[in-house]
């Protein structure tokens, strides 16, 4: 326990080896995490099934395979996000369990397969060119326990592809709504249904898509109420935050 | 006709008082619009019902008024766009038939009131802000001579009162979108019917809206392929260009 | 109700005086929103304690009125945002119980005080500056019918303050943080709790804070993976997203 | 057909098997497709001759094949743009009839040579640069039954190659416009004919070119009325539009 | 004269106060300005004509009319640029000889009227909002000693206006061009003519105008080789730089 | 003292009121200024000198002065930064010997005149617009107990007044440059001066200046290896950092 | 002749073949180039020493060899800009006389080597990187007949060899000024010298140099009224434009 | 040495060859190196342990050993930035004591190792990929003599693990700071400490980090008033500006 120095210092002060004043003193000049701030990652203890997370882009494959080796002894499930397939062969011979899921480009290590979710997830998307968007989130939201279902290619420009899943849909406990172009489709989700869309701009298009910057802008100034946004292409960080909600 | 000196020359060669190369010469020194270019302007008086247009923003009411009445003149009708009631007081003072339409900001004289389009041209706006945009490009299209037809106040984020007009706006041949925001309006319009669709973003909205960037980047990028773009807030472009195709 | 026009209609078929086919043929040419779309507006008088809103922004005091009053007479809460003194002053002609809650800029009516989040909202700020931001998040998310605490004046220059209410903040079922400049403070905040975290950037800064941009920009980028962002200064737009998530 | 299920909804009712009530409860649970929404596809059906498109960039050239396999078993017009000789030899093993128009880098397989156009589309463009975006929307009109002239290298520094063509150009029914750089060309073009204008901007140039962002710039605040845009480099958004104009 | 310590220097090592080398050393340490730098200055009194400018943007009247008259007790020609009626009133009682020229919104006092330049500059603009930025480069150019002819409402949407002009444009030794929203005019007037163009952007526009970002972008990427650009609104730099070459 | 309760803890162990461990249990709930973080005040109350700082853009004067004479209580030297002479009215009614730095806009109170810096710092600046933020810096290093020296209107443009006053700029401990337009003023001194230089970009110029971009980009890709850069207009950031830097 | 056609009008007028109302209108007609703009080209064949140019980016080898064979033979000299070795070797096989000016990067042919300019051309440049274009205004103003003389390695972070420079560059008639990064050094220059400035941004520079942005905005607001910009790395513009001056 | 020629006339008034008038004036036309401005460098060469830095990017192995080689002769440390392994191969093989320093990809040749710095630098980095920035300042810190500490991974999602440094932050001298994304970090920092800080935004992050604009913005942003900011990934300039700061 790292609060043992604290309470030797006590105990000190109890035997008389040292007054008050001392001890004040001495405890200030104590390292920080001493000071009970391990507490932090206690919390993190407590959450169970979430997992490690590695960004795989530009590693090395030996280096991923040795990060990834290294947090696999700890136990509990492991996501390595941007990685391909070298990254994964190099990974495969060192953890025999690891999977890659191309699409999303992630590598996974599943050992927790527990359900923390409440509810269903909806991942909706408006183009096949957003697909390793929506399932890197898929990816993410399945690795912490939740039930996930998609909604893919429902761009707005064919409105009636997504008003067949109206129903469907509503049922979600929250959406992550995944759109490139001009970023339109968390506005008509979010007027569909009642509770909260992430949104995540994507890379999707070009001219003056500006690399996602025209999908971003548009969903934050979304007309619908219920609607936040995370980064460009931050599939994970959908996952991640709708895993959250999900298990109040 | 300013073509006479031209037929001068002729007359002067068809009577020998030049030999042609003179002629030719002295054709090339000529002032140039001699040289039939009022064509172009001639073509403009063959594109009955255009209006005279003045852009009112920032012209004192006086001179507004002037120039007003100078145009009316000449017979036609004519249009100030980003007009204020000050300066329709001017004008009015001067050009008793002028009108002036508040929610568009626009004056107007009509004096020419056949009808040159051939269908029904439908504006559509996503919320009472954008108004006064949509507006101005409604008094425009009609000015011009065409059937007006409006869908207001149908934003994404509830997206049954757009579809509730679905069956009127498919009636329409042409359609001008005017929206702020996020501006997914067109992209969800023009998914709906089969024909040319103009979008108009406004400067409606605040914070990343970056005084409707948002709204252009998006409209620029739609997923629905029967959709152009004109300039922020330019509801009189809109309405020209929906007028001009109307009209074929 | 809006569906008797169907109801017409199968009664017409019970009787014989239409057939299968005629009935099929003329459902199809009822407007839309008697097939069944009103359920959308169903759905949310089904989430009770959702307010009525209303954009102050602009509008003249008798408009404001006229606008609160309407919505007043179908029961239920009001906000009206980005409200001054002067609107408020015509609404209080009309409606007796709205109040102004001068910091965030609302004018609010409630008339439904039931609790209906099932935990504690934090509202996080960073200086002064970003008060009316943040108090409009509160605003909303009390008339939504949530306990709100807020931690005012916690800017990450002075990370002390901010510790000093660890505690406090961990114990809130979803946080909203609001900053300006660097916008930094979401980062801090999100990686000291393990709940969602809605960023709100506001606009407070100079030169090359760009009204709000580095703050956006950072938030965005955040390195805490349980952040997502609304638009800047939309304090409104965070206080009903975290209503949403606390209700779940 | 689609609304089969909603027939026999009715038959119930008339064979007293349902009440009118029961059956608009069971109305409302419906999929919503089979509410009509297939008449969106039906019209499509009824727009002859519209191409089925892919978007070439970054497919594999198998799964390119496969796509463009699959649809071609429909009938058809078939058009993939920014597609690369790889891509098209893949195709050809599969589909006889389709080619290559080099230039525009598209794949083309045209079954329907009917003329659906009304007029003749002018397609100008200012720079040899500029001529594969050109050539796009030359390949798309002509794929949607249009008769189409073409405008080249008539940028605006040399403007005397543009008048040069000024009567033919006015023969046009509508007018595709491609330019780089200061994209400049079609606010002249616009001055010249008096029918509408599709701006299309390139990125072609280099430094405060900003890959098209000067050009797209440029035409949205073009002087002449008639203009409207399109996404930078998007050749294939200005046939259709383009298309769409000169069916009416 | 401020060489003189240095005479002194040279009057100690004549009397043998000092060696060579003690002055040497010396020298090195006497403040800049002593060792002939005032050539620079002295440069400037050779180029005759040269006025003395004020910018005169958020001047108190009372500190514009000490300026002013500072200024004209040496002699020379003296503008104000971005002046206003008040400005002009304090000056005016200081110093008698000055006039308010209004659309250039500039105070001048000539008081050297001799012709500097060798040929005429032509000062080009597209419409009457851009007048004020063309008749500041005017009044720049006039007071620096050129005969100055300008071509107003020429813009390119109306091509013929321009090409009206064009003989007259072509005996120019220099052009000035000014133009606001995209600014296309300088590519035009660049490929008409063989000298050098200065092309001036200015904010006039709106929306994507961005200001004048849209005319400032089109003129840097402008196809005509011949033409170099300077700030938004800079009426007097593009005034002064044209001076300058046309003294050459 | 507030480390008070610590230390009252202590003693309970010590007259064996609490054990240890129950000691260190209470420790951990205590709230966190307790654990010592005040020390990171106590630092500041030795950095000596150190003046209180109000943003007073935008504060009523009365808040001003409430704030100003509050602060006042607590001794040391006190500056109110971006204020007017309103809000300096106010704050003279209460604080008898607060002073108004009219150039500056900034109320101080200086009560500690000691100088806490080893050397001079030098002030230079560009152009006479550039002033209100110069002398911002300056106040702040005055009041931060420094020796400054200002070298004004030196701008780039006539290089010879800056290397007049080459001699006694090298002398300086730590330099200030500020400049708007292109800010090229910091590159120069950076070469020329051995010490580090603190640039401050100002928002002094128009059009392509963007309100100090141009000269906060140029002064960010500084070719001196010795420049670092604080925000737009940030007078007041440099003088603290200098100040800090002029310490030790 | 191309004016042959209208000499034959003026024939058949003279022989009475055709009334001259008949001509006036068969005039109208005519073939616009007819008209004699010609005189454009004619005009430019009047500027002897014009090269004629080609952009090498990216065409293949064998393409630049075709054309550059095909614009050799009509005499003259020839600039290919931003061309490498693959493209001159396949030159050098068409056309003997062909050299390849490596850091320029550019294919020259110089037949006439007459002198055309009038003074001396200076072109200075801040570091080693900025060379290529530097190089490249060199060669283009060689080619146009001019004397240059160039300064290279002369930073503003160096102030001290630039001025060892300053009599001789106070010699050339015009001056052209390269420079990435903050972009400092034509203002500068243009303090020292009196006559013309050309600023060419360069793209050197990385982080917030945006490519040759943080320069381009720099030389645009430069303090010195000497000077005008063309676009970032256009070493070639700016050879032209000083040319130009140059001949004046 | 280069003040010969002025030492020659200072002789020649000595002797009488010439009157001090006459002298003065001839100093006026003498080139201006001669002046003294060697002092510039001299004083370089005071400034011991400064090294000499070659930017290495895009510059050929040979060219690179070369530069390298020629430096090392004049004695004095070197270091070679932006640099990989082929380069450091060639400079290898000419001179001996070369070191590659991987992480920081440069090259340093080291042959003074004295301690010029009087504390310490601290050198804070938020995550692993921000590590070649601030191992750029590192080495560049200790090749200027300076004793470095480093305290790597201790991103503000974390603060615990920043803040249990605190002790140890706190004695530093000067603190470099590098940090992508959000660029958070220097605000934390620099409320811990009371010394300068220089933040060095990263170009680590995707998508909306538009590649390090986000973190630089939010730095120039910082509530703490301690920071100042060098260029995005300048970990080079960060190392300088602090061993100058760390000198005084």
């Amino acid at each position: 326990m790292n609060a043992e120095s604290i309470r030797k210092l006590f105990e000190q002060v109890r035997r008389g080896q040292l007054t008050a004043d001392e001890a004040v003193d001495r405890l200030r000049h104590l390292p920080f995490e001493d000071l009970g701030f391990a507490k932090v990652d206690h919390h993190r203890a407590l959450r169970a099934g979430m997992p490690e997370v590695i960004f795989g882009e530009r590693k090395p494959p030996r280096q991923m395979a040795e990060i990834f080796a290294r947090l696999a002894k700890r136990g509990g499930n492991i996501l390595a996000t941007h990685a391909d397939q070298k990254q994964f062969a190099a990974v495969r011979k060192k953890v025999r369990g690891a999977e890659y899921r191309e699409l999303a480009r992630a590598i996974v290590l599943q050992r927790d397969s527990r359900t923390y979710g409440r509810g269903v997830i909806a991942v909706v998307s408006a183009g096949t060119a957003d697909l390793p968007v929506a399932e890197e989130a898929v990816v993410t939201a399945e690795l912490m326990g939740n039930e996930v279902q998609h909604f893919y290619d429902v761009g707005v420009a064919g409105i009636h592809r997504l008003l067949a899943s109206r129903e469907a849909l509503t049922k979600a406990r929250v959406a992550i709504v995944c759109a490139g172009m001009e970023g339109a489709l968390p506005s008509v989700v979010g007027g569909l249904v009642g509770v909260p869309v992430i949104a995540v701009p994507t890379s999707v298009g070009y001219g003056a898509s500006f690399k996602g910057l025209a999908a971003l802008l548009g969903m934050l100034n979304s007309c619908a109420s219920n609607v936040s946004v995370v980064n460009i292409d931050n599939g994970f960080g959908a996952g991640y935050v709708a895993s959250l909600i999900n298990r109040l």
